[in-house]
């Protein structure tokens, strides 16, 4: 399938996270894509397998600690696993360098700087970037994607969030001050620290919620969910309450919306048939049949994002459901996806196969 | 401590589930109520704890198959722990024969007779004892337990919800229209059979939604939050999912309700302050302080329940949190504080210091 | 990469249990063999992603119950996952019918028909096949599986064990009488299957050995070093103990045997040394480096086995460990290993890059 | 039960360890012990109940940060859940000032210095100390702990091996050279630390050896052996492997021995018996009936030890099983049984009716 000559070469920087070892490990099964560079501070030297023992054998490459300029000349593709207010830094030098970029942290997420800045509570020292940057999600944005230099990966709880609300969106089906979104993750969603609150006694048989003032992801979501529906960022504003829940891998939205007036056939079968409208060219978002309700075993370890909706005739409410792995669809194998329509290969190259079985 | 002439016998119909494993766990320390009967169909003639390894050496009692009458003549107390439908039969026996009757089905929740056949699409065999049971949560109803001849213990999710949701229910604060209770319980509460469906296998690394619509639960809760408002059953509906989480113990509910407009002074401390006050005499409600919000962690293997709130000036959505054992609040340990209450002992006894730990 | 004129036919038979869903999965990705026939008593009719919904948009194969001679018919390739004893009947049906075929029973394990016998307490009804069926570890019958029109895929202890063992027994270096097996699996090795033994809240949280006297792994261990250390079956006898852990995937073996008189130089770094010499040319065993010991994370969801050993010069005492996935190289992508044998496929085709990640 | 007069004061220095949480959890709850100081370098000036939400309501001691000859003075009772190193520096300070003292560090559980000194590799400060510490299990050491100042609290490891070992030990019944020991331990064995190694994505889903040469807990197991069979400290050396598994609390080991030429008559039923006579008047081990063998399920949470064994005739060995709680009978609830013995307290005061349950 890959023609030697078609074939692109990736670096990651920061790929010693539990981002980056994703990245790692779809890349490696990847036909059309090549390591070029994997950096990281702490572990230059070593190989990638020393860090993770399930690559042994499979990605042995030696971890660099190289200026991001030398990063970024010799690779069509970087992808920054990066700390915000780090990436906003750093991301210019390597599109100067004339790679493509695909970051993984908020800096440029948004369109509007003034939230932006509010929720990070930070200055951003390239705001010119943001109008720029294609926000990376492909079943929205395919078109832009294909030409963009800079990828904004989206976070995790925007990603299945979003997938789960742009028909009815775009579609102006639901009141848009109702919006409530309680969402679970995976502990992996963390990262990889030594943080006794990610500890395995203090997180197995726990769950909890956490940031429910304020989160970031918050104003992510609203400003997409303005956009989807055809208004300027700001517009719309939602309520939204992540948890933490004991698995490793996966994340589930449960949202709570009130059909709009001009719904007015609203029912599990229609929210059902809305979704299989809208999505139904494509690969990686499945809309459920039924009732059948999303899990996010069915997920995990993959591009895949599961959903469905009902209708709750006696009070008037649509429950949307959407599940994702978090690290997957949430964070890396999308950016993968992205990569994809961005070096013209067929989006679904090197993950349609990926999935945890058991 | 316990003076011989006031211990009581207590018998359990249905001993050998998880929630009869749990009224054996909380009875086996308790100062004053000795076992009389241990019922089980599938197990008669064996010892509790040739079932329940962790019960060898301290209740070694031999499970019995006997006639209700016979369990119900020489116990001061009978919990049933039986599917309902069963109960609704059973339960008249057992009061006949004189012994005082805490019920863990759904027969004896509900106020209307209606809502109850409409949700668990039954007839009643008899409905006359609606009236007279007492719902078991003794936060609310402590006077009616002390002269209690029969409790409905209280469904998981409901105790959950309602403890949470009560202090603004009663005091209107919030839109009766708006009320959005998000829980999350874990395995255990699917009770201990041979299925599929809660297979290791199939549960670890999984978390979902079910019952979508029309969850049993959701009424119950909803009557009782009319009756805490001071309306008629029925006045109030409210919308209510639940999901499975891979822990065996403990529930969490997320709540999202709006202010009312007479509550003009809303914010995260004022809700805060109106738990505290509430719940000030209370020894098995804890309101967190600050923004410290629930874990399920801090409850599992207890009595206790752990609430809090905050206030999202972006939206005006107040989101309320609760965490309780299922087993425990959610079931066994509260019918304990029931039985407590309905025999004159301190509400705390026997409980207190059930706590699991690391 | 797959010139289709060389595509091969696999069909699977129990295709729907935990071993049938991971060869779905590998298989679904492997670019030499297309499925035919998935047959399933059970769900016939249904798509194979209904039963597994991670496979939906993957393998949406629909199964089938099928006589088994019409499976066969236009397969190349027909795997069994069947129980013990159904086997033993079914496999001369699919090889008359011209099929290839490996089988995951323990029924063509054995070389001595009286160790099978004994150890299943079952009459074998074609014993002729035994001396005809490989022993399916291609690390030590590569040459046998080329030509084999019938594989015996090994059990999940043994191949753990015997890959540990075998650079010391065909090297006479350790005592033969001193194998002691102390194993640990995780709860797929039950299968899938309503039991309350493996729901989730009797294994969480719980560890145990089980069938401590005479489980069935134990001769077939046993057998398979009598015959690496090129002495008949039975000869060697072995202890062996399995435990149930709880995750899903993964199995360790920690193995104590004392060297022979003639390894004189025994020590850590020369058990290291040999296991580097014996398995150079392998791809999937993994010999890890200086005392770094093998862990079932880095090995679950992969054909991967971990090992190394130590030398406690205390006691004198060799401690081997192995860690693979039971599911895995333990079963079912040891088996597409195997057929990639039979069929003159590079051993690592389609299996290389399947990682579990984190 | 608790007359006032014989109250006692216990201290408890490191408090927020997860050994001190057991020791707090089981002390709140025990009818003779107050609890005087809870001292804490890292959480001084915050009630214990901050740091474990569990304990709200229930411990709101609030954490103190004292000079040890002060929390000695007034206290009946200190324990020291302190690293090695530093408990052999303070623990003669707390004794001079007045205090009985339960050590859970390695540094006075040796009999014999230099192997202390060669297995923590420091110098004991002060050795003199190491002849007058009772070793504190309860079962083997009872009469001296009666009249103990220093007890020395055992390794976990230790006590799970102990106590299956030492009937065989005492009568001599099997080959002192041949002790093989594999056990595993929880998570929470690790105590409560910010460490990567033990987070949750991390030990979720892994099974591993470690320190599979030179363990400590080797040489305390082994000098513990020598001591039981009559021997001098050194006499006896023993093969031990830890690993560790994925669950919060508990610890199984499997024990390989060969039967003396004295154990004539050696059949698994014989081992129960000789189990059951050695323990006969035990109250917190407890030997299983027939072939059912240990589950770390069962004890988690509790002060039982559980234990079997079996004979396989046809490899001539012996396999003995225990299961304990690596924090309960492994760590502090030991401790709490050695305390009532200290003071004259029913041995199971406080202790008997503590089960985790589900």
């Amino acid at each position: 399938m890959a023609v030697e000559e078609s074939v692109k070469y990736v670096s990651i920087i920061g790929s010693t996270g539990y981002v980056g070892a994703e990245l790692v490990r779809g890349f490696a099964g990847h036909p059309c894509f090549r390591f070029r560079h994997l950096t990281s501070q702490t572990f230059a030297g070593k190989p990638y397998s020393e860090i993770y023992p399930e690559f042994r054998g499979i990605v042995d490459v030696v971890c660099e600690d190289l200026p991001y300029e030398e990063v970024a000349k010799d690779s069509d593709l970087v992808i920054t696993a990066l700390p915000h207010g780090v990436s906003a830094k750093i991301v210019p030098e390597l599109l100067k360098a004339g790679a493509k970029v695909i970051d993984h942290s908020g800096d440029f997420r948004y369109k509007d700087l003034a939230t932006y800045e509010k929720s990070y509570k930070l200055t951003h020292p390239n705001p010119e970037l943001l109008a720029e940057a294609v926000y990376g999600i492909p079943e929205f944005y395919r078109n832009e994607l294909k030409t963009a230099k800079l990828v904004a990966n989206p976070g995790c709880y925007p990603t299945c969030s979003l997938i789960a609300l742009a028909p009815f969106l775009k579609n102006h089906l639901i009141d848009e001050d109702s919006i409530i979104i309680d969402a679970t993750s995976g502990v992996s969603g963390a990262g990889r620290k030594a943080d006794l609150a990610y500890a395995f006694c203090e997180t197995d048989e726990a769950f909890k919620p956490y940031g429910a003032v304020g989160h970031r992801h918050t104003t992510e979501i609203a400003e997409q969910c303005s956009l989807l529906a055809g208004k300027n960022p700001g517009d719309i504003k939602v309520t939204f309450t992540p948890h933490l829940a004991p698995f490793k891998r996966g994340m589930l939205a449960s949202i709570y919306v009130k059909p709009s007036k001009d719904f007015t056939d609203v029912s599990s079968e229609k929210i059902n048939e809305i979704y299989s409208e809208f999505y139904k060219d494509e690969n990686f978002v499945r809309v459920l049949p039924g009732k059948t309700l999303p899990d996010v075993k069915a997920v995990a370890g993959s591009n895949y994002i599961d959903i469905n909706g009902v209708f709750d005739p006696d009070t008037g409410m649509i429950k949307l459901f959407s599940a994702q792995d978090n690290l997957g669809k949430g964070a890396a194998l999308q950016a993968i996806q992205a990569a994809n329509a961005m070096f013209g290969f067929d989006e679904t190259t090197g993950l349609k196969n990926i999935v945890r079985g058991i």
